[in-house]
């Protein structure tokens, strides 16, 4: 397969993920969708998982790129743009659809190991760009000297990682959660508020 | 139906989710476990989704009964019997494998406004019992009179929120989840460590 037909399939696949979620994506809904034969595409993939382990990595790459484009400015602008990234969205738009997707995802990993190893690395991804600005921050002396970068980008990751399913679960506003989080960030990690926590 | 005949129904439900999950909850499998027929569950329940919501309710009273069953100590001690609640399973426990089942329900309730509205109560009640806890903690002087209770205790749901589908997509200790968070809450809620935060 080359690599344009490989990057229909996948764009195809993302679509079919966002217009019907997970557990309705079968390879013919994206034979449909990529306006291919349906055995064109079994030619290429054995089965769904094998497809949404390539899909993965393919959305993984985008969302790396996405990560690291982020690099002007300093750390404090790096953290709110990285913020404003991973957390607003268009309430109808094509992220929210997928992240959703993402969910019914997640909920699939303790079964199935190349899954979780994969889910794994867009968590580390976003754990490795989190540490790099915050130490980036401590060193040019505008966040917190105090702050242990490791520390709060694990609680960063984990509090991103509820402000999605919170969106997804109950509905919560992204605008909301996205102010909800960078208040945490500007209490606890800059260094001209550090004291104030939670307030 | 008798109120046996229910609770028996829906702790056979909560044994399917555990070993099947959501997706491949059917009301024949439920039937199987309850030793019952199937006619007996279709009479009773019209689908799969109507059980769901019968079925949600009834974890909502345990999970109630349970968060409401903290108010023995100080609200220091209640926030960490609170955190090790929602927080820790045992690796093989029910417990886990129902937040399994919970996290693929969660990825269907954009779909579903009288899901979003359930899953909104579970939310809603981990929020109000955090808020409680954290104005008590505020009143008797143990927690930092600056904290705001309300938007501490929304972040605090987000964090466990995240730190539930952490531990389910990237099989993320609960015991560091755990650890992560009441570092959180000692660092920034507490009156004796009010300044250092994500240390």
């Amino acid at each position: 397969m080359d690599d344009d037909t490989a990057t229909e399939i996948l764009k195809a696949t993302y679509r079919v993920l966002c217009v019907h979620g997970y557990a309705d994506l079968t390879l013919e809904r994206i034979a449909d969708e990529a306006d291919r034969s349906k055995a064109s595409i079994y030619h290429h993939y054995d089965s769904k998982e094998g497809l949404l382990i390539e899909f993965l990595d393919f959305l993984y790459d985008q969302y790396t790129a996405q990560l690291l484009s982020i690099d002007g400015g300093t750390p404090r602008e790096q953290l709110y743009a990285l913020l404003d990234t991973v957390l607003t969205d268009e309430d109808a738009g094509p992220d929210q659809e997928i992240r959703i997707a993402l969910l019914e995802v997640k909920a699939q990993a303790p079964y199935n190991d190349a899954l979780q190893t994969q889910l794994a690395s867009f968590d580390e991804v976003l754990f490795d760009r989190l540490r790099e600005i915050i130490a980036a921050g401590i060193e040019m002396g505008e966040f917190d000297a105090t702050v242990k970068p490791a520390a709060a980008a694990d609680f960063l990751v984990t509090a991103i990682t509820g402000a999605h399913t919170r969106r997804v679960a109950v509905g919560y506003s992204s605008e909301k959660l996205y102010e909800m989080i960078t208040r945490y960030a500007e209490r606890q990690l800059f260094a001209d508020e550090p004291s104030e926590a939670a307030h």
